[in-house]
């Protein structure tokens, strides 16, 4: 197998352990470190390539400067049958998420139904990957979150304090792979602004806007304005309305409290997520759900398509191809990536290397 | 008071009694009828003049056509301590989704979380009307529903199966108007096309596109084009979520299976919808929720405004400043449509009649 993997390609295993001793060797206990490990692999394997490993050396950067916890004790503060609140003691985003969605897939289990809110997080990486807990035990996954920064204006201000709060829904399926949507509610993200700055491209209309409100196409200078919401008001609605549930109603930080942890390693996040689980068999029997699942999902992506366009994809059905894809091929990892990672094994004396 | 309103402004109370009486007249149950016009008229005070008493001639026209049971059996027909599916026997809308709610407000007291689904409904008018019945409870509300009837294709498709497909979330506040979202996830609705269409006006590139996915600007070529979901392939996929949730989870309609209700007044809709309510004191106490919301709600008004915009609305507080504005001053309503409950009245010898 490894002989077939293209140059820059990883097995997911490997990148998977790598993290882990790297995180282990950064203080945190070795299964919160293979939890850590095991989430972001699952994002790099989805395809969401900067939430995985590539975000490995600026959360050891913030271990280091002291802005996260790596003993934390993670522990529900409010519970009871079908809720609780988790308060993550300033850990690592993904430790406090599993935790909390496995919590919520217990009650869910057990009673039908459960929402599991958390404060005082950090980053917990791809959306998807805690909606989609669920699915395995044949519930729904919700899952929203306040961003680690903020990029946007209130519909019609100036002053950043919105972030690209994302909302993921998991659904499951029969035959079909789950229905799995993982969504920003700006039209871009500050990341992908940022890559174009760098190829020296213009984004398209409708990206960003400047402080007066007009087009602002030239990444160069996105400092100068801001990212825009999907929909105009509707999407700055969606995303005030997912800082509440995630924050706010957790006692987690939204709007002018929330911390960019692009810019500030040392100030605890006390990032919000929320996640809910609710049975499917709530309401019908799992079967004949799935199997109207998997009716609407081929009615979907069989219904006549736009000249041009190749393909009808469903939420969540690119990524489930590229989790396929990169279990077989590998995943492939940046050059300046592996370079970076590189050096943090040898700063830390982690004997395992990439390569 | 009455003596202060604009001419064509009427009273909230006088345009409920006359729903109520011409639903009566039309075969409900007197507290069906009541609850329908209730439902109604708070869409009227909320400023969505498109799903208050306007619809009443479109709902008579169905009853009479046998499309809609004006004595339904609304039970739930599976049914825990947290969830239910209730299944509507074709009945109004609003009379199945009140039922829906307040089963879901009583769970949610007892337990402090519910999720009610519906099935054999009908369109139920304004979500914001059912997803803020749990803010007085202190509850989050969230509601979502297939819409009656398809006007835009999956991503990169030509064939119309997906509708506007809304979600309405509200969250309480203290001294603030409850936040209260409630978004079409399509840029725009069938209606303001017609609008525009009927005021020769142009529509703004990003409203919809033609079959080669070029836009279209002609409200008057409407019928060669689509809707475009809030944004792109991320509106298309919270709506299909959308879709999936109010209705193949509850053996409702959802893609081709949905009857157009503008254009076929006989065949059951089977409209699907979903409310869920959460105690807000599952997380935190209300008091110190209330106040940080508060908090939260100032910050973003009070945030700098873009230049020549005067004033940054938080989700539902202009329909929250309408409802005051309308319970003192009436409720305008178009003379064409007060003609048209003109002649309803006289049709079914109600002796109210508005003026």
């Amino acid at each position: 197998m490894a002989s077939e993997r293209a140059p820059g390609r990883y097995p997911f295993d490997r990148l998977q352990t790598f993290i882990a001793r790297v995180l282990t060797a950064m203080g945190l206990p070795e299964a919160d470190a293979a939890t850590c490990a095991a989430r972001m692999t699952e994002a790099d394997l989805r395809g969401v390539d900067t939430h995985g490993i590539f975000r490995l050396p600026q959360y050891c950067q913030r271990i280091r400067a002291g802005g996260v916890n790596v003993r934390p004790n993670v522990r529900p503060v409010r519970e009871n049958a079908v809720t609780a609140l988790v308060d993550g003691d300033n850990g690592m985003g993904q430790v406090v998420m599993t935790y909390a969605t496995e919590l919520a897939i217990r009650k869910a289990a057990e009673v039908g139904l459960a929402w599991v809110g958390t404060r005082n997080g950090n980053h917990a990486g791809a959306g998807a990957v805690y909606s989609t807990m669920p699915v395995a035990h044949d519930m729904v996954g919700m899952y929203m979150t306040v961003a680690n920064g903020n990029h946007m204006p209130p519909w019609g201000g100036v002053e950043v304090m919105l972030g690209t709060n994302p909302i993921s829904v998991a659904v499951p399926a029969g035959e079909e792979p789950p229905i799995a949507l993982d969504i920003a509610t700006t039209v871009t993200a500050h990341g992908k602004v940022k890559l174009m700055a760098q190829k020296g491209e213009s984004m398209p209309v409708g990206w960003m806007v400047d402080r007066k409100g007009q087009p602002l196409t030239d990444p160069k200078r996105a400092a100068e304005g801001f990212l825009l919401p999907i929909g105009g008001y509707k999407g700055y609605g969606l995303n005030v309305v997912i800082g509440l549930l995630a924050g706010v109603l957790n006692g987690a930080a939204f709007g002018k409290g929330v911390v960019d942890f692009n810019k500030d390693a040392v100030t605890p996040n006390n990032s919000g997520h929320m996640i809910l689980a609710v049975r499917v068999d709530n309401f019908q029997p799992v079967e004949i759900f799935k199997r109207e699942m998997d009716r609407t999902i081929r009615e979907i992506r069989n219904s006549e398509r736009m000249e041009g366009v190749d393909r009808i994809w469903l939420p969540g059905e690119m990524e489930a191809s590229t989790v396929r894809e990169r279990r077989a091929q590998g995943i492939p990892v940046a050059p300046a990536v592996v370079e970076q990672l590189r050096k943090l094994a040898v700063e830390l004396r982690v004997s395992d290397r990439l390569e």
